[in-house]
């Protein structure tokens, strides 16, 4: 008997999670950006390298592009590029925090034309989603204030749900738009949507279409995060997660490096709200690889999904759920316990090869030299990073 | 020329803060309660202290009850002794901590007799309300959960929905059910009210006459509380205040003692966004004075509510709003602080002398020799405290 | 092949770990204190109770005691009693936080009296350590001050040192002083011993019998424990651990239960600086069952440290060390994580049976029918809490 | 009678705060680093800048540099210039961060050619301490590991002792060396000094000419800084402070601008503690100025530090010892309240002029002119930041 039903495994085998385009750039703290050999130049060198994300672990379908640090001429080549690596192009993510402009704020600022800027980028997004055939339009606002003083709240919050109805107008009947809350920074004494409950209010001011994507690590120190999902799933309003994890700040470690068992917590509750593998609730990876490789670091990211996620899949509910309504404590916890200490990783193994891939994606792809040829290939240029 | 304006002495003169009967009683942590010599033995010896309060600086004009610890046989005597004293009985806060039924929840108990029960208190509530006159039925909740796995949290928060329905459906007219979250404690893994988020999300579900009550120290380290309250009013929901002071969890602090400038920060944001002096929100402390004397520490306490009040009212809102569209961070920050700053003391002894008021609460109430008098009088009996 | 080596199982055979005395007695927060059937009404009682975890599991030989809680007539007779039920006495803990005398201090105060009393009451735990034949002298205090101005922070650490001296000079040749330190909580602006900075520069001006006790609830959000474990046994003055877990606060949970990966942590950097199995360093449970069962929670947590352990010691430390040394983050970290996901639980169930205990203690405890027994016994008096 | 003594307003005279050069030159997040015409590009006119907030407050007579930051082919002509203008240099800050070499650490780093190469960077930034004329070597280390396993911690610390003890050996003997601890930041995981306690045990190794350096914004939340700044100052180990302030992590915001009673708190216990214009503590900014003028920012930051220091110094101590010593809370918590509310602002500016200096040294800067003239002159040429 393997650790994984039948019934699991299917359920597995349909799991999806979208790569960012940016994590296979440079990345660091305000400190120091440190480059390694074989860094992309381009979006299509990192939609190269997130292909083999996909190639090694079949987890890894789509690729999520940053505006405008993924712009090309022309997007159909892009998705064609994509296509042909095995991938298709995923979320579109704004950028309203590295222009002069918006130093103030973008889609909150006081002055019109700046917010009106902000706005055509967002309607360029969508004219862009239109040409790679993405969804979803993800939407992060580094806007706040440092200063107490510094700015007007209230009107910030106006002028934003403001900005997002003319934003909300311009998608299409299968678009969506996600709108991102992040506890702090780089706003450092206020930040506009610093809460699921900020972020949920104005979505659900928008429509249907607009929905709350939870970072897993935007929240303050001690946060209940499987709560939050699950209010959100219960709200309806859950439309995608950005994955990583964190011991202090917005870290933006490997998913499932800094407290796995939280990991464990966050995915059984998607479980049982029926957000997995629902077209409504979308995976998504958000992380830096500030010093460790990139492309094996986005592999152990989704393998780091997938194994907790057959871990919460090999809960016993039943169990479970007798537990709880006898009151008995110690029992509900250790059914509980019992999946997250479940090792899952040979029944995984096992069922990878018998679908063809590695058993071991990670010594798969340091085996395959593909690192080497990249470091070999990409000599001059400019690697690319968070303003490229 | 006075540092405090005719209007904004008119403003601070309608100023009011409900006091909780509880904070006159002994309270402390879970090592020990110490007990004084003076504390009351009863609901009309708590109110007697409340009104001293109210008489030596004219700011509290009404108590909260705690049901059951308030309860008397005939609350038409116990309304006659408050308005006998000078003042009134205010919000009904109801208790669904401390019956051994309610170990594994009240309201969002999986069993439907203990539910019964729960929401049969709240009924019973509102009954009381119709006796005092109260029009805020304010509901606590301790409801969560210690162990992962223990709780199911998406049930809970739907059946917590179901019972409050019940409840708000039994309010009078003019009346009004304010729901109070808290980060965490006494449950520690998961809190069934744990946001705001979540607040806004079930009494929006109810209606208009249910709201969202603000206890300034039920929030996760670093929480920009200035901002809830702006979001709140934005959406029409603050209902009420709890007010105290945190260094570290809900210490329930004298208010102001810990962040004086936080005090200041929302308070300029209840001013700004129309809930100063408003009906739609009410004021209220809610603390325990663990260690320090309970009646000069609720004076202490409404003391540095209207101290604070009067720093936000002094506020140049035209130099602010100046600054702020300028882009002038320090110009805008400087106004800021200069409000705060402003020493606003000797205008509020001197306004207090003017309306027959001592210019020192505290040490009119210190000469008064009530203190004594109680600590001599009130010999026998138990001693109130969070059980009676 | 099994899980475990016979050299790591030799290890493992030799961890102890202490109960407290008050784990089998009622506890509780601020709000309520939930009794059951069968808790203990006296020092016997909770030995008896003690044992059984012993019985099951073979890792608790040990019970500490709680002064004045477990005071008895004649502790001869208890140590007798414990020893026929197969378990001794352990380290004795010290009380300075439920007597009208230490509402401002004890070892701190500022009057010489009660510093006095303070000093004897440890003094008094030094002469029942000899007749317990205990070696430790746990010391937490509750001490430190709720409002800026209360207290003189500086006075009061050198009195600390000055009443700590005249304790440590009563110590036998083979006695222990431990200090522990808290971040927070009874006192919520400033705690007398805070952090671990704190206890180690009191203890190192004490002596070499002098050590800090590491409580895992006791640090401030986000603190990487284990780092300071490495410290303390760096500097040579780690002398115990009370173990539990938290979310938020000190919420004394069960060891493991909130974040199992920091305690894994935790236990490897304890076997890397050689404090596993060490005279030096005691473990000790510090823990409330508020709500769930109290024996079978504490059979949970030694086992949750038992399985933590074989975890740590299943660390291929040469793999690791080789992918430290090579800069490989991904490939340390996995050899890391490897041996947290590995499932030690059915090569510690045979081991178990193997040495003729049950493989399953938890079911073990629950078919013998004890619970039930004590429930039918234990039918008057008073049930033993945080006061007795 | 004003609100300030000549006795306090003479302590006051004799205040020195030393600035930072790079708080002249850009800084930002790992999101943007916003520009501003008139940046310094190169030391000198780092100094210039420096100079304006001396001649405007008389409070910053130094100014600290940071190798390699403000390297110059001749140090003396830097002091020429310095002292032309009427300041001092200061304290040198070495850099091992910034290096691609030292990627995994560098007076920690495992292998020795690093740590060697860290070493002499160390040993050179004492070669220009002798030709700048500078006392104090400060020492931030940004080492640590982001990913459990991923470094030795163990040996890491132990590398560190033995490289600072190299350093050490050659510091001249009216030099000093002070090491700065740092919660998080650049590294996720661990930081190899990441708390006082650490810092303590290093240079307590290391001799009398080390000592500790706080930053204000380098702690836990809800850490209780002024009681670290009261234990270091008992342990005689206080070498010198970084101010800033922050809301969430190393936000490196004005001093006093989050929490100005926390400031408030730390100057009264430095007072207490013996270390107010002793030279044993330096003070010291360390700031960013990320969106607001940088000039303006350091002369309100030096202000602020002034006015809380004259706040400090009104403090009634025998008001306060008498309140302590009869455990009045309420009693001692006034004074103590007294102090921090009362308005020293109108006594300073008065006080100023009586020296000749500017009453309102902001508005007295913004009239100069300054900020338009460098504006105008310094076209051309790179801004400095923090890579130079």
């Amino acid at each position: 008997m393997s650790t994984l039903s039948t019934d699991q495994l299917a359920q597995l085998e349909q799991q999806a999670i979208e790569l960012p385009s940016w994590a296979f750039g440079n990345s660091g703290t305000r400190f120091k950006v440190f480059g390694t050999p074989g860094t992309p130049r381009d979006p299509f060198e990192k939609i190269a390298d997130a292909a083999q994300v996909h190639k090694y672990t079949a987890l890894a379908p789509t690729v999520a592009l940053h505006i405008p640090w993924d712009k090309v001429d022309d997007y159909g080549v892009l998705r064609k590029h994509a296509e042909d690596l095995g991938v298709g192009l995923g979320t579109i993510n704004s950028n309203t925090f590295q222009d002069d402009a918006y130093k103030f704020g973008a889609l909150t600022h006081e002055d019109a034309g700046v917010r009106r800027k902000a706005i055509d980028h967002h309607l360029e997004c969508i004219d862009i989603m239109h040409a790679t055939g993405s969804r979803d339009l993800k939407i992060w606002l580094a806007e706040g204030s440092n200063y107490p003083g510094q700015a007007d709240m209230r009107g910030r919050q106006d002028r934003l749900q403001e900005s997002l109805q003319e934003i909300y107008a311009r998608l299409g009947d299968e678009q969506r738009l996600v709108l991102e809350y992040k506890f702090f920074e780089p706003a450092f004494y206020h930040t506009d949507v610093p809460d699921w409950g900020t972020s949920y209010a104005q979505v659900a001011a928008l429509g249907d279409k607009a929905k709350v994507c939870l970072d897993t690590g935007h929240h303050a120190p001690g946060t209940n995060i499987e709560f939050i999902v699950m209010q959100l799933l219960r709200l309806g309003k859950l439309g995608s997660f950005d994955f990583n994890s964190r011991f202090y700040a917005d870290d933006d470690l490997i998913v499932g490096a800094a407290d796995p068992f939280q990991l464990f917590r966050i995915i059984v509750e998607v479980v049982r709200g029926g957000g997995f593998n629902s077209p409504e609730v979308a995976f998504m990876l958000d992380q830096c690889h500030n010093i460790e490789d990139k492309i094996p670091g986005q592999i152990r990211s989704v393998l780091n999904v997938q194994e907790m996620t057959a871990r919460a899949l090999v809960l016993d509910h039943d169990a479970l759920r007798e537990a709880q309504l006898s009151g008995d404590v110690l029992a509900a916890n250790a059914v509980f316990m019992d999946a997250f200490y479940t090792d899952v990783r040979p029944a995984l193994a096992e069922w990878r090869e018998s679908r063809g891939l590695p058993a071991d994606p990670m010594a798969a792809y340091a085996a395959s030299g593909y690192q080497q040829q990249i470091a070999a290939d990409r000599v001059g240029g400019t690697q690319a990073g968070w303003g490229a």
